[in-house]
């Protein structure tokens, strides 16, 4: 059956959902997204995702597309039109079209930002078997620009280093900066040594996950020792655990690094227990 | 009037102009493209526009949306449809729609490549004033990705660049990084010492400019001299002259960086010269 999505204030079905060869999410990869994870019908961490939406916008000076009530009445419209149960509901916002192609910003009172919409349906997402595996990554240069704190679609690394994970017949890759681990191809990074979670310090080189801020607020409530600090490729194959965390990953454990085995070369017990914990506590406070 | 663009085979009106929301091009930036000028009706450097494509799609796995031969007729069916006598055409291959949203790219065989293209008139290209004034610029961070000599559309930086030029009240932004000059927003850089023409070397951390290779290659005939190394902001602002060649801009002055006159603050006799050189001997290459 085919989806219903948004595309600027209408919903169609997903064959019609077309946006202008002008736009400059199009031309020129000026747009920013947030993908938000549906669990038994309810959008987790949505006010977590529609603060960083608005940084996003404010950091890009971007028009805000709609106010936050306003965009999560569309959510919520776009799971029940959907039957979604388990999934994500990706959204994008670019800055529209001006009707050609031009390096300068158009004025936001006359172009309107582009405001897209759509549901992934992800039976069972969070029983997802990887997570009693565990993931094998690879590691490889972080050759993004430099705001990555910035959520936009400039993905094409990102999908790169997925291919070449794919190709080294593994699951991921982490990227590496200076000697030092940055993030995972879409997900933030995490290794565990002793008792204590060590994970890189927000900057301009990292996303700001939704999911690592719940994860390591849970993590402290539960009085885990949480560092935050950058790691290198070395420290990261010696650690007990390692980890990765996303809005639609949640926590998945990683069991290998380059071919190395991590700890046992299974799912530790500090990622598996903060998976429940996270899966627990943003059930709680799904809307 | 409205324009005749093109989008995946069809001859369309600009207004019906549009591609999927699942078209990679929109969500992940995952596309490149070439802006070749036309003078007289007729297309400059069109074989280095259509070679540089070509490495673009290799350097990212990406296929042909079509042969050179076909490509050829599309600008000029555009040329013709759209009456243009001097201006730009403006072409985008993508990795196309597979229909919904991935970061592993889909098998080509089953995706295959968006091409769009479309024309901007811009009657008296070659004539345009600022080459008699020069172009004032500013000088920014250059915090781009690691592989700029791949012309992809991820082009929200440079975006950023022209309007942080615009907010100084200048042209335009050279981007600095590691005290060296990669090149401008959307051209590249050169400065003249006496009777040398510098300019940065061919590498991954700039475009490799069509407009480049035709201008050394000209300046090399007339028996200037020619030196490819990385300069700085401070030697810049000590050269005899500064400018900058594209492929609409072809050879433009620049007669400020960062508040700072250039040799006499005029536009200077080298790119003057070679300016002239390049329209003559472009337009009789033209096709």
């Amino acid at each position: 059956m085919s989806r219903t999505v948004y595309v600027n204030g209408e919903y169609l079905p997903e064959e019609d959902a077309k946006i202008s060869i002008f736009d400059r999410g199009f031309l020129m990869a000026d747009g920013v997204y947030e993908v938000t994870s549906v669990l038994g019908g309810k959008l987790l961490d949505f006010d977590g995702h529609s603060a960083r939406l608005e940084r996003s916008l404010k950091e890009l000076d971007m028009a805000a597309p709609a106010t936050g009530d306003e965009l999560l009445a569309i959510h919520r419209e776009l799971v029940a039109r959907n039957d979604i149960v388990d999934g994500m509901i990706y959204l994008q916002v670019t800055r529209g079209s001006a009707g050609d192609r031009d390096f300068a910003f158009p004025d936001p009172a006359k172009t309107p930002s582009s405001l897209v919409l759509f549901t992934q349906s992800k039976p069972g997402l969070a029983n997802n078997p990887a997570a009693k595996t565990g993931l094998k990554i690879i590691t490889i240069d972080d050759i993004r620009w430099g705001r990555r704190d910035i959520k936009t679609v400039q993905l094409l690394y990102p999908s790169m280093g997925k291919m070449m994970a794919k190709k080294a017949g593994v699951d991921d890759a982490w990227m590496v900066e200076d000697g030092f681990v940055t993030e995972g191809t879409s997900n933030n990074a995490y290794i565990v040594k002793g008792n204590t979670i060590i994970t890189r310090a927000l900057s301009n080189d990292i996303l700001h996950g939704i999911t690592r801020a719940a994860v390591l607020r849970f993590a402290r409530e539960a009085q885990m020792e949480v560092v935050e600090r950058s790691f290198t490729v070395d420290e990261a194959k010696a650690a007990d655990e390692a980890f990765i965390t996303s809005a639609s990953a949640f926590v998945m454990p990683v069991v290998e690094i380059d071919g190395a085995p991590i700890g046992t070369g299974t799912p530790g017990h500090v990622a598996t227990r903060l998976r429940e914990i996270y899966l627990d506590e943003s059930l709680k406070t799904a809307i």
